[in-house]
Parts: C-alpha cells; sequence; structure tokens
C-alpha cells in the first residue's frame, strides 16, 4: 500500500468511513498514478479500511496492474454495476463526489443493504495538504504560467479576437512545456470583463478596452491559475482607482494567508478592502479555491470556510475583482502554497498595471 | 414551453416518471438554448408532468431568463441543494445520470421523502432521434471534419510527433469553422495503432508506421467524428489483408443500419465479417455509439442494444476495428443518419487505403 493509500485510510477512520468509492480521474491519478478518462463508462477505485483496494474499469482503459490494487476489468457487454457491486460490503459506503448519479442509483437498486453517505472527505483532505515534491510541481505550473501570460499580454493587437488571444496563450503554454490548458482561457474585452463567468468569444479589441486574461497550464500534472487585468490605450480615472482597490484587495487576501488562521479570513480581509471603498455588491464571488492535480479542489476561499483552518501544504488562489456591469471589471489573481509561518505566492509577475 | 421540452414530457408519462432533474449542460443545451460549464457548482432544471420547469443555477452562470422556465439562482454562499430540495416534491424524481453523487447523497439526506431513479432517458430518448435541422448540422460537421482529416492526413512528415498531428487537425478543424475539438484527437502511430485508447503522445513517426487518425470536430454546436488509418510507406501482405477486412466490416455494418431493425444487428454484421476472417477476438470494442451534441450519447452500437429498433433520425457511428498487439491495429469509422428508407453516410471521405 502506497503512502497516499495510506493518508486515506487514516482519514476514512477519522471520518467513521469503513469503505469509500473513488471515481475522480484526479483522485485515481493522485492515489495510483492511474491517467484514465473514463467518459460515460464505469471506473472507480474501492478502498476499506480493512486495506483492502479495488479497481474497477473496463478492459478499454488497459489499467496498469499495481501492487497497491486488485484490479478489476469487465467489458463493454458486462453490466458494469453488476462487477462493481460484488466488491461492496453491506452498510455505509462513501461516495465520491463527482460519481456519476447514474450509477449511484443502479448500485442503490441493486444493494438495498448499501447506505450512500458523502465519501469524497478522505481524498479531498489528503490531497489539501501538498507534500514538498508537490509544491515544487505547483511553483513551477505557476512560473511557467507567469511567462505566457506575459507573452500573451505583450503580443495584445487592437482588432485580434478574444479566442485569437485563447489561442495565443495555449501555444505560449505549450512553449513552456505545458501539456495543455488547465481550464479554457477566459479572455474578456471591454464590458465582457464585467462578467466573471463571460465565455472567450469573437469579439474584437478596441482602444480603450479593459481586458482580463484569466489562463492556467498543467505542467507535470499540476495546475497553475491566474488573473491579470491589463488596459488598451490608457486608463480613466475610474479604471485606475478600481484597480487600485482590487490589487490592494488581493495584497491583503495574500498577506492574511498563514498557519492556524481560519480560511474565511482570507475572504474577509479581502472583502473589507472591497467593501471599505464601496464596491462589496460589486464583488460578485468568493475570494478563491483550492488547486493541484484540478483547477478547482477543495478548500473554498469563502465566507463558508470558517471551519477550516489554515496548515501548511495548502495551495488556494487569492482572486478578488469588481465587476461594473455594461462598463469593464478588474481582477487580479495569484496563488498561495502554505507554508510553516506563512505562505508563499507562487506567482512572480509583477501586479502593476499594464498599459499597452 | 418548447417543442423539446414537450417532447421530454411525454416521454416522462410514458416512462412513469412525475418529475426529472436534467444537469448534463448537452441537455440544458438541447432544452433550452443554455450555454453552460458549471464546474463543481451546481446547475440543473427540474421538469414535471404538471407542465412546471425550473432552472437552478448560480448567479455566476448568468443564466438568461426565459418563457420556458423559472430561473431560480443562488450565490456561492448559499447552500445550493437546500435551495434545490424546495422545488422537489415528495416520490419519485428521476435524475439526470451524470448528475454528480454529491448532489444527490445531500438531497436524500435532506428529503428522505424523495425517492431518487432514473432519470436520462426521457431526455436521452428525445435527443435520439434528430430533427431535419439537427442532422443538416451534423452533415455539415462531418463534410468539414472529411476536409480537415484529409488535410492532416496529406501533411503527414516522418519525424513529426502524435501530438505534432493532432495540433495540426485542431488547426485544419478550426479553419473549416469548428469551435474547437469534439474529443481530443486520438492520434496512433505504429504500434500504438493496437491499443484502441492509446493517448496521443511524444512517439514519433517512422517509415512502415499504421497511422490511425480518429478525430472530431464541432460545427454549430454539433459533433463529427471519424477515424480512417493510413500507412507510411507501404503495406505489408497482412496489413492489406486487415484493411480489407475492417473496411468490409464497416460497410456491412452500414448497410444493416435501417429503421425497423434491431441496433445490436449491426454490431452484429461488422463483427461477424471480422469472426469469419478469423480475428473476432481481436475486435476489442463495441462497433459504435450515438452522437450529436455530445460525441457519446445513446445509443450504444453493441450486443447489448437487441432491444432498441433502428428509427429515422437516429445518428450513430459504425466503427469496426482489428487491433494486433505489440504490431499495429486498424480502424475505420463513420457516421450515419437513418432516413425513412435506410441511412446516410454522413462523411464522403472515401475508405480505399491511403499510403503516404
Amino acid at each position: 500500500m502506497n503512502e497516499m493509500i495510506r493518508k486515506v485510510i487514516a482519514n476514512m477512520e477519522r471520518e467513521g468511513l469503513d469503505q469509500i468509492l473513488v471515481s475522480s480521474p484526479s483522485s485515481l491519478l493522485y492515489l495510483a498514478g492511474i491517467h484514465v478518462a473514463p467518459g460515460e463508462r464505469l471506473c472507480a477505485m474501492v478502498i476499506g479500511t480493512d486495506g483492502i483496494c479495488r479497481l474497477y474499469g473496463n478492459r478499454l482503459f488497459a489499467l496498469p496492474e499495481s501492487g497497491d490494487y486488485e484490479l478489476i476489468e469487465y467489458d463493454d457487454t458486462d453490466d458494469s454495476v453488476g462487477v462493481l457491486e460484488k466488491g461492496i460490503k453491506p452498510g455505509k459506503l462513501g461516495i465520491d463526489k463527482f460519481w456519476p448519479g447514474g450509477f449511484a442509483v443502479r448500485l442503490m437498486e441493486k444493494r438495498p443493504d448499501v447506505k450512500l453517505a458523502l465519501g469524497s472527505a478522505p481524498v479531498d483532505e489528503a490531497r489539501m495538504y501538498k507534500t514538498q515534491d508537490e509544491i515544487r510541481k505547483m511553483k513551477a505550473s505557476s512560473l511557467a504560467n507567469d511567462r505566457a501570460i506575459e507573452k500573451t499580454m505583450r503580443g495584445l493587437r487592437l482588432g485580434e479576437t478574444e479566442a485569437d488571444v485563447a489561442d495565443r496563450y495555449l501555444k505560449n503554454a505549450k512553449a513552456e512545456g505545458a501539456s495543455g490548458n488547465s481550464f479554457d482561457a477566459l479572455i474578456c474585452f471591454g464590458p465582457n470583463a464585467a462578467e466573471p463567468h463571460h465565455e472567450t468569444g469573437m469579439d474584437v479589441l478596441r482602444t480603450g478596452d479593459t481586458v482580463i486574461l484569466d489562463v492556467g497550464l498543467l505542467l507535470d500534472g499540476y495546475c497553475s491559475d491566474m488573473t491579470r487585468t491589463c488596459f488598451m490605450g490608457g486608463m480613466t480615472d475610474e479604471q485606475k482607482k478600481i484597480y487600485d482597490i482590487v490589487r490592494e484587495a488581493n495584497a491583503a487576501g495574500r498577506a492574511m494567508a498563514k498557519p492556524g488562521i481560519p480560511l474565511s479570513e482570507v475572504d474577509r480581509a479581502a472583502r473589507d478592502v472591497i467593501t471599505a471603498a464601496g464596491y462589496g455588491e460589486y464583488f460578485l464571488h468568493r475570494t478563491g479555491h483550492g488547486i493541484g492535480l484540478q483547477v478547482h479542489e477543495p478548500p473554498d476561499v469563502s465566507a463558508s470556510s470558517k471551519d477550516i483552518i489554515i496548515k501548511p501544504g495548502m495551495c488556494f488562489s487569492v482572486e478578488p475583482g469588481i465587476y461594473l456591469k455594461g462598463k469593464f471589471g478588474v481582477r487580479i489573481e495569484d496563488l498561495v502554497a502554505i507554508t510553516e509561518d506563512g505562505a508563499e505566492t507562487l506567482n512572480e509577475l509583477p501586479r502593476e498595471p499594464l498599459i499597452f
């Protein structure tokens, strides 16, 4: 049994879960180095506190044999849930929060003696505290992202589309060795920057536009994620004012990130700056999210994380923003990794306002 | 209420489901033209046979108002399942097969008076029979894919990597107007072509290699998906023999595709050709899958589809293959759309063996 599975079993015992089912590809990668994209087919690892660990997957996935688990394969003509249920003991089964509901319903129908419960916490908790080796990879991913976004921003040209900029970013990311985006690059021009979840589209860059670039890449399996906001041709007084407030909120959030503090305080610190400046109602989202093998993973950096105490090894984003509908928006995002006595900011690209 | 929701409600009545929860982004696109990528946040439409239709989503998604549904938004600080459960009636609730299990467990904990059941069939069935307008879009997507794969194959150069070819394909697809891949291009050189689920990687193209290109693009929301196999520098007698068997299997599968026949017969027709030639054990997967707004959707073209009778409007792939481990593999895939009296093959690119 490897170190990661051992950590998960210790967490299961603390949570009172005898058996859990893990299906998220990123968790299978974390637990056993397995790369799998199961699509609509079933792929899951069942872990018991008795140390029995079984991996179920379609023969097409060509899953590797390993001393860490017993491999149980099925074919497209088999009833995959029928194969799985033979390995589930009566009683409580903690399931992965992303396990497709259709499998869950079919398992419940076959096995009324099994009671499904939330079962992601043991793996999420293990993944939440990165090892030194993982933090090294996170840092490398973020530094590559710094270079890719800088090159992309310096190449901004009037008349190009948001999609053009996203394509250039991906090319720059790959030139840094990235295997791809950690999420689809979010590029917002002008009033689109006032929509935090705008979709990168065919709008054209114009003088006076605010440009938000929210981008991340995947390097050696680990995600980066950062946002910079820049301005085409100059900044109005209002743009300057909003930018400075957001930059101060970003710094306040990062400064609050240290061991022993409730994670909600990071959200509060960033939010207080924006609220004090009179823009609280225009900060439309949580301050950040955990990140690692996936671009969004626990913990949530929001008011709801009062009971989560910051500890060394946590990695999360600090990304306050102000969104003025119909006009423009500003967001500045960096990743931090918690150390023994504070936090290291994984991004080194300056946060001065950039005008092109 | 629009035509699609009306079709779904008729299917619900036939299936004995009073209320269903729809969460797959492609189904929300189908039902209400909604583009959403909810990530780990809850986004779902609850449809009742009483005609009440509610869409639940995070305010960040900026979901549009519509006469087709009541929009109910929540914030990151709200309990999303708590907001959702207020709209669920006691009794059976059919859930989307892809609805994340964590939401399902939380709903069951809050609402012991609600019994979850499989609830994808009413929407899947509606989506399975494409309208004339949808088939026109499927055809356009496949013809663009024909051109993109042909250009990519003709550009094959010794020494380039599988990843290079995938990048070129995507560029060619975008030049055809595609918004992107319908799935990550699967490019397999030499012995990699013997693994049906190989991951496109850094292996280099060499003389004598078999090359499988399994690619699809997204045009106007609709997916294409096709496979061609070509050969670098020449074909051995064994490659010729295997290619001819697979081509014959592809033609036999497509010829069997017509209204009134069980869908499993398409699988059988293709498989019989390969089995009769003595390679049955090397055809490692089902013959095909439904396709539309998603690259894989019901129905399955496999032995398990005995009860699914082919009807006009169905679109699916026919993609037999033979995989000789350690040596090479051949797969030839086309899409068909079922007409009133037969099937139209959506791909027009010839299936002659190509040698570069």
